[in-house]
């Protein structure tokens, strides 16, 4: 395989996991900054053409994997491949955040979830999406019914 | 940093890089397998409630890293982070796939893009998407548009 090595970090508003809107119905609008290491820089060129990128980043503050657990959004437990629980086998995120900005090697962005500080894998356009109506999205809509019921 | 460990592989109809379709209008309706590891089978549990998933795997046949690079979809370079070239910094992939029917430890799955082998780091839920009108693709949508023009 291959060593991980961060190409940046994340500068958050957020301290400590407590402060990330977790569970049902949690909006993710705040801005950050992904700041990207020097030797990185020209990686960048025409990121600017982009409005949403794909952020590939590591829960660095997370330990071990659990394979079922209970989601904040759910009062049931589920396989860690059908969550986004941080406690995977590959400790390994994925966010989809707005770009607002760049400046040189600093990318201005909307929707971070991740704590100040955290290493940053790698960055890709985000390029399509797939229709709503062939989407299906399993237990977490049927937890949303749930609590949508009362 | 953490250590990546193959979750599982990928059952493809791909053996070589350049049987993968590739450029503008690719279309990827190949299907395949997640073979996923006895050990992490429980991690797949309540996955096949979802119609999409994130799958996360290593380019393992890439070799170091170019940071400007000509994607097949353009005659022009562009920044790896604004492409999805497999010569990262840190080889990283990601592929959006619809899950067509789960077996055990088979995932069963409409979209594969990956060769044969290919091991798997990581599988997530896909959960939302961005609406159409507030995404722009950039370079990608240019070189589309200079393809269409002739």
């Amino acid at each position: 395989m291959f060593t991980p090595r961060p190409i940046g970090h994340v500068r958050s508003p957020y301290a400590e996991t407590s402060q990330v809107p977790k569970g049902l119905g949690a909006k993710h609008d705040a801005e950050g900054e992904l700041e990207i290491l020097p030797e990185f820089e020209a990686g960048l060129t025409d990121i600017e053409g982009f409005s949403h990128l794909y952020v590939i980043w590591a829960f660095d503050r997370s330990e071990g994997f659990q394979l079922m657990g209970r989601p904040p959004s759910d009062d049931r437990p589920h396989g860690v491949f059908a969550t986004r629980s941080p406690r995977r086998p590959n400790p390994i995120a994925l966010s989809v955040v707005e770009l607002l900005g760049r400046e040189g090697r600093r990318l201005r962005v909307r929707g971070v979830d991740m704590l100040d500080g955290t290493p940053i894998l790698d960055i890709k356009p985000y390029l399509s999406s797939v229709p709503e109506k062939q989407l299906r999205r399993g237990w977490l809509a049927e937890a949303e019914a749930r609590k949508e019921k009362g």
